[in-house]
């Protein structure tokens, strides 16, 4: 009994389909999973649902799938952002990680006054999201921004989606009542600020902005992005989709 | 303006009390923080509250503080244990750092028969957990067990504590309820097995036992730290201290 090797694909997916497995794709299943010719796999693409494949061919250079029979219609996770300032390449890929597990939708990277990380590989982000799909069951990537400024994220946001702001300053009631408060089904965000905080003239820009909800989270004072995950965490227990959907277990073949 | 440095210390700690720095200590205030004598920090024990001190002397290889006066009462962080698989170094780190943060009172590492890690360094662990309480403002460590088998840990579990187990074959009910039936300033655990889930035998021993609730978060597969960070916010935010402790914000001097 193994664990069934789940892989995102680009290609349309229906039954007798071939897919040529992209190099890191065919040294996985070659090299570190040991998969031969004949073994099956779960493949899914974000639009069709989940497939089972056959390994039709795989050498030391190349391989190619033969996709079989669907498993799972398509689903998609809940409207979810995460805004959040760069930091350092451990906790930015730690972040693109736990929220995808945690079934985020978007990644909208911003820099602050007080960033001090100037550069983002975002190609090595959705490399990081789409193992973390991959390995968590959903049926989707999320979407990963190139980053922009935290002003010009603010003046383009679209107005129905609501933006629960993480605030250390402590201006938010606790996080339990901002989440049992929100309209569920509706666009949302969560929007967490660098190490330090935000400068004062952000503090006032995003108060003035009447789609922001500040929350906190206690006393001690969490790293940013601990609080990404924690607050990815509540909204999911108890605005998303935690509450009626229960674990899928483990897909064995 | 700086961002108060906290350092734990093991001496008593009043005023005018003399603290030799350790080698760790005198290192990070003097080539890392670039601290001099005649700076100010922060100090605490896990006993007699924060206290200010100022560096009386630090040179290349040795350093002393002169404690001056108390800045806060000791408080304890909510009694909340968290029993974890032993899982590779990186996920145990990143547990042990942000448990801290999430004021856990007790770690309690245990050997899963699917645990596939025979090793761990209880020193390492306590190292990182004391730099994550200096950071985000605790005034305890938690303490961390040595390691030992699932069985034996719940064969001397204290019947007065409750073990909320996160439970990814689906048997429990959604984290929110779960969380929001506990009963508030009662000793509490929560349990997460290792990647893989726990053995069939494991899950015999587990459901017997009248003090687990089993609780469930959502059907993406989450990796056993994410289950660790989720689980650990959800419990402070509804049945912990996040509902009625507001941010302290950043001590600056």
């Amino acid at each position: 009994m193994a664990s069934l090797i789940r892989l995102f694909v680009e290609a349309d997916l229906s039954a007798g389909a071939e897919i040529v497995l992209t190099q890191d794709q065919q040294r996985y299943l070659s090299n570190v999973m040991r998969r031969r010719a004949g073994d099956s796999i779960a493949v899914f693409n974000g639009r069709d649902g989940e497939w089972q494949a056959v390994i039709a061919e795989i050498s030391k250079k190349a391989g190619m799938l033969r996709v079989e029979e669907n498993r799972k219609g398509q689903s998609l996770e809940p409207d979810l952002w995460l805004v959040f300032s760069l930091l350092k390449r451990g906790p930015v890929d730690l972040i693109a990680e736990k929220a995808t597990e945690l079934g985020v939708s978007r990644l909208c990277p911003v820099f602050a006054e007080r960033t001090n990380t100037a550069r983002l590989k975002v190609d090595r982000l959705r490399a990081i999201a789409t193992e973390a799909a991959e390995q968590c069951g959903r049926l989707t990537l999320p979407k990963i921004d190139d980053p922009q400024s935290l002003e010009a994220l603010l003046s383009g946001w679209p107005l129905d989606r609501g933006l629960v702001w993480l605030d250390e300053t402590g201006s938010g009631a606790p996080i339990a009542d901002v989440m049992a408060a929100r309209k569920k089904g509706l666009p949302d965000a969560l929007l967490v600020g660098p190490e330090g905080g935000f400068s004062p003239a952000e503090l006032i820009l995003i108060g003035k902005k009447t789609y922001v909800t500040p929350a906190s989270m206690g006393k001690r004072l969490l790293r940013a992005e601990t609080a990404c995950i924690a607050s990815l965490s509540m909204w999911q227990a108890i605005a998303g989709d935690w509450q009626n959907e229960r674990p899928a277990g483990l897909d064995v073949i």
